[in-house]
């Protein structure tokens, strides 16, 4: 790992050093952890009061914080976290595996690898399939017929890309994900369930982020959609034309049925569970394990099971957890009605 | 992409043409979508007037149906749906690699691969296996000793079939599947938990369809079985020693622990999770997300957590949402009561 | 498979045979299927009951047992079960693929890989990383730059193992595990979301089983920690700078959040969700798709969405199919009063 100055830090975010600026910075570190080499960075005073007497190598705050006087060097910046986030990749930079395409890639007739990309070793790239300039693909990926892949992306180990898929720039397709997959569409026939060809693509945006292990259908006829900037965490399910807008967050293990309208910005705890053909408005917030079975309206936060507004399952399971009082105060009135019968 | 005429599209389904028999069709659509050389269908009078005055390629009706005249050409099938997913395929044939071993796919000893079949890129085969005539495997899929795979299966890139798996014909295992893997059982010991060799098998039966990422363990002592013609959804998991009967169908994400007993035409929604040893009746059907913690009579339809008939369930619900009236009724009487008490 | 006489098995589990200790034994059962050659075992008197008037091969039974006189021989030991379990792995000892590297697997510099270690077909090791001795790395398997694997483990085909991951000793990675995935962590940028670097280790101690398809965070700034003896079933979801004690059970497609700190001894049941840096107790249990929205304290049982003590969630849930009644009883009261009132 190599050492800065809090100097060479400072000028790396735009920020202002107060302190020793020639102070040697070797890594990075949690507020709680952090000593006398490590940079770390604190949201609020609240926060800096952690450091307590603590000298760290250097501390990045906001403009207007009141510091604590330990002989840390701070470094004020407008966000800190944003800050703290891309230093964090100077002292660990991705590792990036060398440019070229690996002697036991294979690839077929009429694929285009683009400048700068990096096709690992046991990859299987089918026919007219474009993948872009400074594109990382890992060890084991099967990629299909006609695919197109951006520029700039990392897609992992071991992940399936099937034949028709789209996807755009700076995408991270982490390792195991599976995308462009047979929707689960069968018709009552003759002889029990018939297979519905699934003929759609799927389409992933610039900027997107799948999670280890997701799945992600292709279109029965129209497309399966993932938004602009959207990320998914690990072992999310989304079915055959579930269409998610821009920048959403998906949190792991959610599970989203056919043809699912997501707006954009929309959040979505974990393991909450959509049924098919539903409206999720724009800017929706949804609790984890909710279990979705209506229409979401756009800027709302629902949750529960069925989801709800988030207030009215509140009050519900409060009120829920004093039912045995009101069955308690219930029969203490009708004794007393009783008795008043008598 | 091929053209047919409306004329030979009618022939493939059995179908009679109202219209001109001769117009070209170039592709699929849905109904909202459909255009002028595109084929379509509608179920029934309704979605027949989505087509308004468009003069669509081609559209599948039932016999009775009273048509739009739009200048479309119509096809009246017995089944519009099914004609029309078998007219899906027409348009869209799935790809199918040429047949043979790829190079870099190994074999093992005693190992035999059918007349016909397809064997990807570095697919790795155990000893004493058996591929059926006609089935394809997908890249980097790993197939175990002693497992037999029926005749006509897809199994898709990146899966494994452990030792001692038994697949029927015309199966299709999608990408990422695990099939016959360890059961989760454990003793207390001397030293914490022992593992409890899982020496069962993992039996398929034919014309079953497994999604993406699923895991199906292996029997414990006795046998993990998937009945004919069952489709599972993706990212499912199936314990040891369940068996599920024929013909069901089990949506993304749904949990199935250990020994337990699913009859034929059962229907699980997403998420669903069923504890151990259960018994689900034939025909049931279990609403998405629901917690099933007891046995399910056959034919019911149940829903909630824990689950419950799906009536009761709704009711509950609905009534949970009056909990803050409920309370509300009774304060009053209970003032009531007390002012006249007074 | 071999056959062993009762004398040879009583002897392998230091246990007393009780009838003829020549019988011959070829194979292993549960108690309602076990024939004349095979082995069986019951826990209690009534579970013997169930052998009736046939004469198994064997039967472990434990000491104080009185046993039904139908010519099983029997084995007094001092655990039946664990006894069973270890004579499984007689019977059905796991197949071991020879020792040494395949050659078409790929390892990096720097790698080692330990005497007795078994590296299968088109696995990929990068650089300076370490297998310990006699561990089994299945075909398609990658493990990424500096990664330690201890002793004695298997981990199955198709597996991700990424870069600085740490792997104790006799631990099993099922088939298509992601361990040191980055996790879920972005800040709001001026361009939407801003990915913060994951740069922190994934460790997983000695004995620890994780299932197939379960993906494992790294963690963002410390690590993510799976502690000694714990047993991880398939499609579980642990989120980064999770820390999951020792000996914990962690039943299928549970989601573990981030931070989140689990004592050592808990289980929890299948599809159970746990909120981001909770704290779960040691030796708490949380029942099957319960939903941790709060810490939950050491030793206790919890259940319920969302998640409370067992007994108020049974007591809630009980009370809420009692709605229907409530409302009537309620309204029986406010015409009674109505009544009187005029």
């Amino acid at each position: 790992m190599t050492a800065f100055t809090v100097q060479q830090l400072a000028e790396l975010v735009a920020g202002e050093v107060e302190g020793d600026a020639s102070r040697k910075v070797e890594g990075v570190a949690s507020v709680d952890r952090a000593g006398p080499t490590d940079l770390t960075f604190v949201v609020d005073e609240r926060y800096a009061q952690r450091l307590g007497p603590r000298s760290v190598g250097a501390c990045l705050v906001a403009p207007g914080m009141r510091l604590e006087a330990n002989g840390t060097s701070y470094i004020r910046v407008e966000s800190p976290e944003l800050a703290f986030s891309k230093l964090l990749g100077v002292f660990h930079p991705e590792h990036r595996p060398p440019s070229g395409v690996h002697p036991t890639a294979i690839v077929g007739r009429g694929s285009r690898i683009g400048a700068g990309a990096s096709i690992g070793p046991y990859v299987t790239i089918g026919d007219d399939t474009v993948i872009g300039d400074g594109t990382l693909v890992g060890p084991h990926t099967h990629i299909d017929d006609d695919v197109v892949i951006g520029n700039d992306c990392r897609i992992g180990p071991g992940c399936t890309i099937l034949h028709d898929t789209s996807v755009g720039d700076r995408v991270r397709i982490y390792t195991g994900v599976r995308l462009g997959v047979d929707g689960f569409g069968y018709t009552p026939g003759a002889d029990g369930l018939t297979r519905i060809p699934q003929v759609g693509r799927c389409i992933v945006h610039d900027d997107v982020e799948i999670g280890a292990n997701c799945t992600v259908d292709r279109g029965a006829l129209g497309d399966t959609v993932i938004g602009q900037g959207t990320k998914i965490d690990n072992l999310v399910h989304v079915g055959h034309n579930v269409v998610v807008g821009d920048n959403c967050i998906i949190v792991a293990q959610v599970g989203i049925a056919g043809s699912v309208d997501i707006g954009a910005g929309t959040h979505m705890g974990g393991q909450v569970g959509v049924a098919g053909h539903l409206t999720i408005g724009a800017g929706a917030r949804i609790g984890g394990q909710a279990g979705v079975f209506g229409d979401v309206p756009a800027g709302e936060t629902y949750s529960g099971y069925p989801a709800r507004p988030h207030r009215e399952s509140l009050r519900a399971s409060a009120l829920t957890l004093r039912l045995p009082e009101l069955f308690r105060r219930l029969l203490r009135l009708e004794r007393r009605l009783e008795g008043d019968g008598e």
